[in-house]
């Protein structure tokens, strides 16, 4: 541990000060410097976070383009670009051409997985969420091709088309395996039951631009949910890092430290557009919020 | 074809107006729509264009993010997020986990294909560059470790934190076959060998910025080189829409339609700051023809 802190020059992304297990990708282990407790209990009901069946679920609507890894005839991988749309138990649906290699592929070899992953950032493109669905591709008919025809082309208006041709072909893949990674330290198999019923995130298409908002306009009130929900009562500046159905994760400065702190809401957001109330209701708790004694020490 | 066309309310994309060949990738086969010829024969050079190999190679060097797919035990495809740098063949340098299920994949079986793919844009996911390497990863040894180990660093400078760690392993992909797709009706096979040779394109990480630029801030000057050195004299506006190592890709408007004329430089671009010069060139170049004669139907 003191290998990588005390390499002079290196600096240690702040992510990595969090990491408590020993990851697959790339994380160094654990490192000895703890982040600083709160001073108070913190108000704020226990922070649920999204479930990993969740987080594949909303990776997966959150996008419309993924790799397929398909079989070539000689049974070697193949990877290629697809766009998918998503049936409501979260099966990608592909639209292929007859003339393209993972379609031979497919009809020769039923057994594909399909990766979507989020778009890289520039500080470190393994600090992102994925997730790796396997199984077998089917052709849907009747009922079950009109279905995934509607989930491919809302996803894909333009494919209207070209998707009634003959030399193209709906695929449904039949999740049988499922491997999200949130970034680092961040990692879970989800059994295939617990996808198909799991939910998107409604406000995951919001929330970053939410987190630059309040961040942008609304840093006193950042900062009146640290000291009296997450109970940092020497806080001198606190900023969103990110925002979901179930709350905010926030950065705090304090004397002792910077701390991440996660603010539960007091319900799960259900609608798209739900987070700005929530976030109004959470400073509204923190106003209400007396904070004489109750100290984290009591 | 009309029944594409003539569809009501279906806008069709102007890249697809320009499609000549049938396309593996889901876009409508060729229209009957010609753009507008040029009036005067062009006095910039055939214009050249990136070579499969090229594009293959360029894409390659853009990025250090993406999908391996590798086969998991029981033969199965199996697709995950990697990072790489390259080799100066092009060959991808991974390092990866011994936790890593790929890892495990790779060690069991060598056979495996690495996708690089543009950013999705928001129009239409499949009008954008991939290419898919496939081939046998083999782990390096001596100074070749040192070689793939230093291109991996150059790409991911982080993992220095942990790519001399035991249970790290690097992995070169060896390349058997490359497959290029640059979005509708650009697609071809390369050889490993011409890939190898290839160069990427020194000036792709900013031919965005400068087209940006160039149509903000010198739209005049795109005008005089349609005129004069792509022939449309009748042209009323042109914008640059795509910059490379050697020319310009402009869209231009005439009373008889939009042009999408190519534009060469007088010689490929060498340095990644050199796409200043050449466009200088082009308009020394559009400012110095004689316009008198020479029509397009001498």
């Amino acid at each position: 541990m003191c290998q990588i802190l005390g390499a002079p020059g290196v600096r240690v992304p702040a992510i990595m000060e969090r990491v408590t297990d020993p990851v697959e990708h790339g994380a160094p282990p654990s490192t000895a410097r703890e982040p600083p407790a709160p001073l108070r209990r913190p108000a704020a009901l226990p922070a649920r976070r999204r479930s990993a069946a969740e987080e594949a679920r909303t990776l997966l609507a959150g996008a419309r383009q993924g790799v397929l890894a398909s079989l070539s005839a000689d049974g070697a991988p193949w990877g290629s670009v697809v766009t998918y749309g998503a049936l409501a138990d979260g099966a990608p649906v592909l639209l292929v051409s007859l003339m393209a290699e993972h379609t031979r592929n497919l009809e020769a070899d039923a057994r594909a997985s399909l990766v979507v992953a989020e778009p890289p950032n520039d500080d470190n493109p393994l600090d992102r969420g994925r997730v790796t669905l396997a199984g077998r591709v089917v052709q849907p008919e009747g009922a079950a091709r009109a279905a995934a025809r509607a989930a491919h082309l809302e996803a894909m208006p333009s494919a209207e088309l070209y998707i009634d041709f003959d030399d193209f072909r709906l695929f449904v893949l039949e999740i049988e395996r499922v491997r999200w990674v949130g970034g680092y330290g961040r990692m879970d198999t989800v059994e295939a039951p617990d996808y198909v019923v799991a939910a998107p995130d409604p406000v995951a298409p919001h929330s970053h631009g939410a987190a630059r908002h309040l961040n942008a306009d609304h840093a006193d009130a950042l900062l009146e949910i640290a000291v009296a929900l997450a109970g940092f009562t020497d806080a001198s500046r606190a900023r969103c890092e990110g925002a979901d159905r179930y709350g905010l994760d926030l950065e705090v400065a304090t004397p002792r430290g910077t701390a991440h702190p996660r603010v539960g809401f007091t319900a799960p957001v259900d609608a798209p557009d739900g987070l700005r109330g929530a976030c109004v209701e959470l400073v509204r708790r923190a106003r209400a919020t007396d904070l004489s004694g109750d100290l984290a020490t009591d």
